[in-house]
């Protein structure tokens, strides 16, 4: 990885550190080691590959950086450090009350904080990083203009408003059968796009780009998040466990509402029948996921995939993105939409 | 009550409708319609008398129109109203997510939006109605400068910070014994302080007043707090439940960590005896709120109670509060601490 993007997570990781540890007190310090236990920086089996990319940090610092006049240093991205604390903290905010709402035991192979503290202490934790992720951003104060503030913390608090419209929707699908295809937008405009796409917005609402980049970047996460979330869904039907860690076909056997699965329900042809006659065992899965490149599933979801890749990739190359951060901007883009299923 | 007090809370009831209906789509109604059953507007038994006092905006509208120049108009209140909503709403989410931890069945003799509607969605739906809140603060920009929207928002999530921190302790107290008054106090500044504090606080910043007068309205809301909450604890075990509509004696029963029932586990004498032998029966509570008196302990929270009002009505005399707000505020607060036990 790039030297920027390396001296970017790691800044991120002592940023949100020091962001956590502003709300210790002496009474108070299971909140914060419930916090560090989730960020994957105390308890069992703590280190980086149980503390997730902070894909979401990076983006806001290289949005940020890339759209700079070209009279910006090279290290004026540290200016923008509490914007790009304030996005991890929602993301990961809305992961611990996310493992209760849907009861998950475990997250990157540990326990959820749920499961280990209990679920009214984890409700509570979410909430205070809630609160943490907004004192954040009003850190930001230090380097910018109060209204760009303002305006920066309006856009994470709208995608607070549709990452919890998005979780509804998931959950009320649960307990619903009848859903199409256009069920399927809504709910990860809202579970993954929104927060991708603040990550872009803000970063070019505090570099002090014009109204058509800061557009044009809210479309480029937006479709990026999207672009990712069918792919996350591709991996879940087609993906071999050997190079994605992720279980081939997991998604039929948890009957996940995902993208191919809706996509293939509504033909109402073999998939639907098989799906009608109740849970799946493993034993089906190979035979499933032909039936769904037979239908032209795999096909259709694979172009809407690209699709959606395109609009994202056009949109940033729409802005005048530059230097080191712009090339990074493009390159892990990329990577991240060329995962291999 | 007062005119100018029923303009004021009527013009909440509004705002605070519009604010919610602000993120009503057509796929997520359900959230809506959690949101208006909490507040007391929908659903069984929904009216007036399930809705609470709506005390906090009706204090901060107050503090705010108190404080403003001589110059002002008698209806400048408006222009903070969203400030009042947004409090409220801080106040309501916390009551969502602290039915779940405290698994409390029951809100003002209705069942809790979790018992109706299942844990995880209550716990979205609250996380959803912290997002409004901010929301709201975020309208205050209509009337007001950036930079005193800032700040006030600043308050308000400090008072989120502490509300977490104060909810935390009462959790974690429930399984301790050995606690002191000591611990007592941390516990319901972060509970019951810092949300009224927060009411006239705001008001005072966004009325323009000055550092002095901000000051005394923020010690004039913390000690109307914590005199409120003492005399609450008082009710809790000499109240008189047809005076007061709370059951007398029920903390003891419910073994609750209030201030009169730690002060007199701290004289470490017939009481401290008593609670040691293990749960309470009903027929014992006549004698054990004798053994309260005899041990000095009513007293001394009588006392403590007194001594808390004062400090804050000082507070509030010692501010150049005008006009009918400024009488208004100082009768309501006089009514509230002096609530018969």
């Amino acid at each position: 990885m790039a030297d920027l993007s390396i001296k970017m997570l790691s800044a991120v990781e002592v940023d949100l550190k020091s962001q956590i540890d502003s709300i210790r007190t002496d009474r108070t310090n299971e909140i914060i080691e419930m916090m560090t236990y989730h960020m994957g920086w105390s308890g069992q089996g703590a280190g980086q590959n149980v503390s997730g990319k902070r894909l979401r940090p990076l983006f806001n610092l290289l949005s940020f950086q890339a759209l700079l006049p070209n009279t910006a240093s090279d290290d004026d991205w540290k200016k923008s450090l509490p914007s790009a604390t304030a996005i991890e903290l929602i993301h990961n905010f809305s992961l611990i009350h996310d493992d209760i709402e849907d009861n998950s035991d475990k997250r990157r192979g540990r326990e959820t904080v749920w499961k280990k503290w209990g679920i009214p202490q984890a409700i509570n934790t979410g909430d205070a990083m809630f609160s943490l992720a907004h004192h954040a951003m009003h850190r930001l104060r230090a380097a910018f203009p109060a209204e760009n503030v303002l305006r920066s913390t309006d856009v994470l608090l709208e995608t607070c408003t549709q990452l919890t419209n998005g979780q509804f929707l998931d959950m009320s699908y649960e307990t619903r059968e009848e859903l199409t295809v256009e069920d399927y937008w809504p709910m990860i405009e809202g579970k993954t796009a929104a927060l991708l796409s603040s990550c872009s917005t803000i970063g070019a609402i505090l570099s002090g780009a014009d109204e058509a980049n800061i557009n044009h970047m809210t479309h480029f996460g937006k479709y990026l998040g999207l672009a990712f979330q069918i792919q996350d869904d591709l991996l879940g039907i087609w993906g071999e466990e050997t190079k994605t860690g992720k279980s081939a076909a997991s998604d039929l056997l948890t009957r996940k509402k995902s993208y191919p699965i809706l996509l293939s329900l509504s033909k109402k042809a073999d998939f639907f029948d098989a799906w009608n006659k109740g849970l799946f065992v493993p034993a089906q899965i190979p035979h499933l996921t032909q039936v769904m490149r037979d239908d032209g599933t795999y096909h259709e979801v694979k172009a809407k995939s690209l699709e959606l890749t395109r609009i994202s990739l056009e949109n940033l190359s729409a802005c005048q993105i530059t230097g080191e951060a712009g090339e990074l901007l493009t390159t892990i883009t990329h990577q991240l939409l060329d995962r291999e299923i």
